[in-house]
């Protein structure tokens, strides 16, 4: 959720710890623990394991009245998406459970001896995915459950086996400490801290205990950090969500067949929580000669300003917003004085041509809160020519009509560098299920090989271990020939593949 | 392979292209020359990918006598070994054609939409791995054929999908032009070059258009090399296999069995081509009073000095032996005047305790050619408290008595950081195998996820993408219902698991 220009963030005002618990604690403190109890957590098994992910979501779901009405008075989100939210955080850990169990997530390879294998006999060669150990966790501001104490993140370190710190969002400290505290009773001890303040979370990502660190937030946090991670004497890995402009792209013959609906959804979806999500589609491409801006304009107006997730969002807002509007190749299709309430922030749309987004760079910027950018293509030509300008995203959506657009749709599908391509949909609402990714090349991600959200989330807190002959009784249980955790083992022997083998060297 | 102290490298002497071929060329050239040939070479369809895979290893066996004439010329490494390895290298292009042809490697999964899912409704969601992009390889001194311009990165690289530009170390660069041309007939153009000298290589880390970097070397090369690619304005994965001490523990039991067989085999294994292996057991841990001390000194007085792969490696062996033999901790067990050839190198052998080993980390850092470092240790536990102490690596080996050592054995697995655990063996020759795992945490690579040995070294080059609620004639191949390409694809419907949902946001 990156902003045009440099805008005070929490993180940068002096910290003050507006809520202590005895589960808030130092950085070190919090990475000591961890690691104290790091090799007792990954030695759980998986059933055991998958119970803990299933507790914190009952725990997340008996206690969502009061969880919600926490998050309401500090987010402004409104209670019903809260609730919402929660029920997603629950499905989450719900999902990572079911991983758990199921077990392929160990990424179990076996390769029994061979002594006939070309080039040379083959030892016995097991693989597996182990933790990493303590992950560190920077939670995001705009949702509160979801990407935060006990989210995507967190849910997916602790299903691979990691114990968890997480850096409380300080848009939400109290809602931090309390989710912490309810979490803790399902959790062994160490298993997850939270701490609070920018010190906290820089002493996270250099502690020696943190093995990788996960991240959601504005490109310029997530870079500093990012950089600190890898200046270590020994680098972690990094998993920062960054920023997103999430393009939407609607053919002449779409725009021709149903374009009314087009934009009375985008302005919905670009409005949704406020336009205060990463998936918002901050782009939308017409073609020129569209004649929908009196309807954009119609939909947009009757949508009201809001409170958003704290000052520091909607003084970025307003002034990413004034800038982009006061560009001379910007025109407004909608743009009304911001409210009295410095935290609120109103609606807005403005145009521009896909001409100029080629000429000028600084139009691509994310704006993060409820507003976005109408591009008009002359000819899928000038739309073809524009795409390779923009920023691989999170997202890419495409309105088309599928037999006649087949051809424009696959060159489409080239060049939109997205992580998600969304057909005749929109991108907000990243659904909860195992094929999700929700990730990118960068500057959506510092890490374009992962995702934060779907079944494969996971990845990013495991290492491999291959074990060369290892008699059964000292292998680890996924590994054994008995298999008593029941996981799937993809057994390479030489009659379902040809043997390679082991040189001299 | 690092040094103790910094030496002189090909890296860091005035470059000088001493062959040059129609196919090398500068940095960014041949970066421009891989961007272009990206798009169409990661069109190319599954079996003719594996196909060309299977003409490089046809290439090199048909002109293996050839190859390894002009390999030996520039390495010294033995005509026998460099055979070996020639065969080595084909059997890791054929396991990559099997992958590529078997398709799991795309990891395809399949979410069918759901509308009855909870707590929302589910679109169609289908996932694939596709090629990052072009990948740069930094070639390694030590394996001409099998870390080098057709070795296991441009095997994984190209399978993966992607372009490669090879920067070919500077201890063979007649061999990398050579193997470069023949290749060049089976390739489509652009898919691989060559490229000569240090700033080539920094320019190829730090073109727009290479989006991976693989690397085989030094740590101080390799952390130089990481650095400048997360320094990018846009950072890319860079995946580096740096140095590794490779213990051996033998456990009080095994030593009383079969002490002199360990030693003898240990021997073998330091001096196995030289001592330029990556995994050459750079530590022996043995019981105190192991009284084997005159067996060793037998075995290694045996082997004889010989012609290392460059001056850059013989001077840094004597001068890290040299520092290594004067620590006042280090006892000589053998050590002999060094050659007056100055490309040559004599074996060594040291000998410490394990309560020095906790006491100097000097005495940790690697070594690179025919020396190790036996550590005797007083007690199970005084062995166990050394462990810690010891950086992570690429493998490390346990020598025990499966019955009598049972528990040991689980304490030193579990104090024993690496990649591969090999069991009454030997880390040298690692196996060219599906679940080989060749990679380590820092600072054994700069990526402990990955391996660059495997069928799981593809995963490097290749990043997910997520379609959703695309229609059958616009996904690509893998992710159709039909599955023209019959891979495997992974379904998870309502009816095989819970179906997580969608939430507001």
């Amino acid at each position: 959720m990156p902003s045009l220009s440099p805008a005070p963030s929490p993180d940068s005002t002096p910290t003050t710890r507006r809520t202590t618990t005895p589960r808030t604690t130092t950085a070190a403190e919090a990475a000591t623990r961890a690691r104290q109890a790091a090799s007792a957590f990954a030695a759980v098994p998986l059933p055991a394991r998958a119970s803990l992910l299933r507790d914190l979501s009952h725990t997340l779901g008996e206690n969502a009245v009061h969880l919600a009405a926490v998050a309401e008075e500090e987010t402004r989100l409104g209670a019903d998406r809260l609730r919402g939210e929660i029920r997603r955080t629950q499905a989450q850990l719900e999902m990572f459970a079911d991983d758990v169990e199921a077990g392929a997530f160990l990424d179990v390879m076996i390769d029994p001896a061979d002594p006939d294998a070309h080039p040379a006999p083959r030892p016995d060669v097991r693989r597996m995915l182990v933790p990493l150990g303590p992950v560190a966790v920077f939670s995001a501001s705009n949702f509160p459950f979801a990407f935060s104490v006990l989210g995507g993140d967190t849910a997916s370190a602790l299903a691979a086996g990691c114990p968890v710190v997480v850096k409380a969002h300080e848009g939400h400290p109290r809602l931090s400490d309390l989710t912490a505290e309810l979490a803790a009773d399902a959790l062994p001890p160490g298993a997850l801290s939270v701490v609070h303040g920018r010190e906290a979370g820089r002493g996270l990502v250099t502690d020696p205990a943190v093995r990788a660190v996960g991240f959601t937030g504005s490109t310029s946090g997530g870079r500093a950090l990012f950089d600190l991670a890898n200046s270590r004497p020994d680098p972690i890995p990094f998993y920062g969500e960054l920023g997103s402009l999430n393009p939407v792209v609607v053919t002449p013959a779409a725009c021709a067949a149903r374009g009314e609906t087009i934009v009375r959804e985008y302005i919905a979806s670009v409005t949704l929580g406020h336009g205060q999500f990463c998936t918002k589609p901050g782009l939308l491409f017409l073609p020129a000669g569209h004649g929908l801006d009196d309807e954009m304009r119609r939909v947009i107006a009757a949508t009201h300003p809001a409170t958003m997730l704290g000052s520091w969002i909607s003084t970025a807002y307003r002034t990413t917003l004034t800038e982009l509007a006061a560009h001379p190749a910007v025109r407004p299709l909608h743009l009304t004085d911001q409210p009295e309430d410095p935290r609120a922030g109103a609606p807005a749309l403005l145009t521009t041509t896909a001409e100029d987004v080629r000429a000028f760079p600084e139009l691509l910027e994310e704006c993060f809160g409820p507003t976005s950018l109408v591009i008009t293509y002359t000819t899928p030509q000038d739309l073809l020519e524009a795409l390779p300008a923009l920023p691989a995203g999170l997202t890419a959506t495409i309105h088309g009509q599928e037999q006649e657009d087949e051809e424009l749709v696959r060159r489409l599908t080239g060049a939109l560098q997205a992580g998600r391509l969304v057909w005749n949909g929109w991108p907000t609402g990243v659904a909860v299920t195992p094929a999700m990714h929700h990730g990118g090349p960068w500057p959506a991600t510092t890490s374009p090989l992962h995702t934060s959200v779907g079944s494969r989330a996971v990845a990013r807190w495991m290492r491999p271990v291959a074990y060369q002959n290892m008699p059964e009784t000292l292998l680890p249980a996924p590994l054994r020939r008995a298999n008593p955790w029941r996981v799937p083992q993809e057994v390479n022997d030489s009659s379902t593949r040809r043997g390679a083998g082991r040189p001299a060297g």
